[in-house]
């Protein structure tokens, strides 16, 4: 399953110490050798496995992926890098691969340093126990605050993508605190695999919020080997990419029904903005506003908050255009504003989501986002999270 | 008191029935000549009222301001304009100005009509019991979520300043819905009040943040008749500079302790930035990130995502420049982080308020912020706010 799904992947998910009682360290590797790339926060306090990880990823056509949940090694200083070189260097030893071959990732709590003597021993155990059926082992071991594994599969004609991924607070765009590994026995060539992964990503975790923060340790990784021995065409190539799209979309979509607390989410669609980068901006604003998720919390079609956050979208130093005697806004399929001009209607927001569509009627710019709801939840998770 | 302690100014507030049993509509008024000038909210879907003051401040000096909550006037199309020129008009007749003298603010839901038939009468009322002492049923008048009255005095030489305000949720820079009202018998030429004003809302009122919001309706007033009889040297505009910014930032840190739910507060001062605008960048990020919002609500001293927040601050299309290896981070007065290294201490937040003191050792760019937790009763208010 997941991360293993594809031929020539084995994982595996144990115990180091990191977590209480839940496993807490993930190998993933390819048997044949493969190419890879990743994509990683845009936050300057970059973790130190990130710093570490895009120094192999330039050195080396990546192998094997070492993570651990239960602290993130961030704003942990020289140390902590050390820390992260020190996990790739055992890891290569036991994997008999180059440690440049190696991506670290980590996950947890920032600003406490990495315990080595709990995740050395622990990676022997890791390494022994890898196999092509330890997907949801490491699925789990990667987890934080999530309330299960995400995992998914797309079955291309000759091939298969499979991936697992954590997060569930702190996601937002730039790839905040959400880790995925996606793989493929599809074959991509030294540089292809960073294009192909960066549309995937900007569509599916780019696209998703729910707290609106940006972590320090964000990664998505691709690996791909070419085990399924499929030969490439435009056609196949193209098969792969939507496979990939799909394998990153439904992943991002977990992680948005499983954002901290979450109870409802919403679909945001916006269109007929300025441009497309301002569309992006109109919905990721809808998207991490407070008072439009406490409302979806509240099950309150306040339509109002939604166009409030619409107005004071950042885009280039000020807020993105949009005019207020044009607006058209559907909330749960209901036109609650007709060109500016609003309806005297009332929205149900029942079951487990919403649609939330805007048309600024200025140009031709569109984007879309997914956000989740705010609750007591999210609070008292993130009140509570390191007592 | 507050905002007729001033000479020369009368000020009233009743109820309309805009709000269920609260009064809901003030009026303010300087019965000496007065120069005057506004602030309003960047967002743009401005609200109706914001519209016509804007209109009407191009045309004359500002006399009187007419004040409702219970409703926003916002997102209510043309016909909310004509609510508001209605509102205008008729407290122009009965106060015996003319319509452009008058200034209209709205607060409360977006996106519901402007009830005149409420409106008009009450301010037949209101205008009937204009006084000297009215300053406090005013100030009572323009609550919405509020807790309590938000009132400041400040006494110059030979002048008076007093002023009321309003907020308490979606407070934030670009003054989000926020109403203030400052009057003063200090003299001002026409075209001064604007230049003293901005600098003083600067470092308050866009200096502040509660939930990050950004509102439609946000307006600042500043009214000055010269009714001291003071005479103007550059000691005295100093002295009234003074007062004027310590009437504001009074207001603005009355607005931030009632925040929506709010039990704890931080003063953020970040230092070392490449610039100003980059150091209020990085400040308003850590004051707005519900991470750093719910672990202060936690009495959590979780310096890293302070940090996170910090490194993730936009700015000019990207982040805010930060070093990880040279930040300095001081939680409650316990410096956490030293050059990038973290320090093994545990600050405790205790009290009603904490300093966040960061020093990013890169330039001399530097800002202040004030804001207040992330509890469940923020959640819980803005849940329910229209049930």
């Amino acid at each position: 399953m997941s991360v293993t799904a594809a031929s020539g992947f084995v994982a595996s998910g144990v115990h180091a110490g990191l977590r209480r009682s839940a496993p807490d360290l993930a190998i993933v590797r390819s048997v044949a050798p493969a190419t890879g790339a990743a994509m990683f926060t845009a936050n300057r306090m970059q973790a130190a496995p990130v710093v570490i990880s895009k120094e192999h990823l330039e050195l080396a056509e990546p192998q094997a992926v070492v993570i651990n949940s239960g602290s993130a090694n961030a704003a942990t200083g020289l140390r902590g890098e050390l820390d992260a070189r020190a996990t790739a260097a055992e890891a290569a030893r036991l994997l008999d691969l180059a440690v440049e071959e190696i991506l670290v990732l980590s996950t947890g709590v920032i600003g406490t340093r990495l315990a080595l003597d709990k995740v050395l021993p622990a990676l022997r155990t890791a390494a022994d126990s890898l196999s092509e059926t330890g997907g949801a082992d490491a699925a789990e071991a990667i987890l934080t605050t999530d309330t299960h594994a995400k995992q998914a599969v797309a079955d291309g004609p000759s091939f298969t993508v499979g991936g697992m991924a954590k997060g569930s607070g702190m996601i937002h765009p730039d790839l905040a605190t959400m880790l995925a590994v996606v793989t493929t026995d599809y074959p991509l060539g030294p540089h292809e695999a960073q294009e192909f992964l960066q549309a995937a990503v900007e569509e599916s975790f780019n696209a998703i919020s729910v707290d609106g923060e940006c972590s320090t340790n964000d990664t998505v990784v691709l690996l791909a080997n070419g085990a399924s021995g499929t030969t490439r065409s435009v056609k196949s190539d193209s098969a792969f990419d939507d496979c990939l799209r799909a394998v990153c979309a439904d992943l991002a979509s977990q992680i948005v029904a499983d954002g901290e607390g979450a109870t409802f989410t919403a679909e945001i669609s916006v269109s007929g903005a300025a441009s497309d980068p301002e569309a992006r901006a109109i919905a990721r604003r809808i998207a991490t506003s407070p008072l439009v998720k406490t409302a979806l919390f509240g099950r309150d079609a306040n339509w109002g908050r939604v166009l409030a956050a619409a107005g004071s979208a950042p885009y280039n130093g000020g807020y993105a255009q949009l005019d207020p005697g044009s607006v058209t806004l559907d909330l749960a399929g209901v036109r609650v504003v007709d060109a500016g001009a609003p309806q005297d209607v009332e929205p149900e927001l029942v079951g487990a989501g919403c649609t939330i569509v805007l048309d600024l009627a200025i140009g031709d710019g569109s984007a879309s986002y997914l956000t989740s709801d705010l609750s007591y939840d999210y609070v008292r998770i993130n009140a509570e999270y390191r007592s």
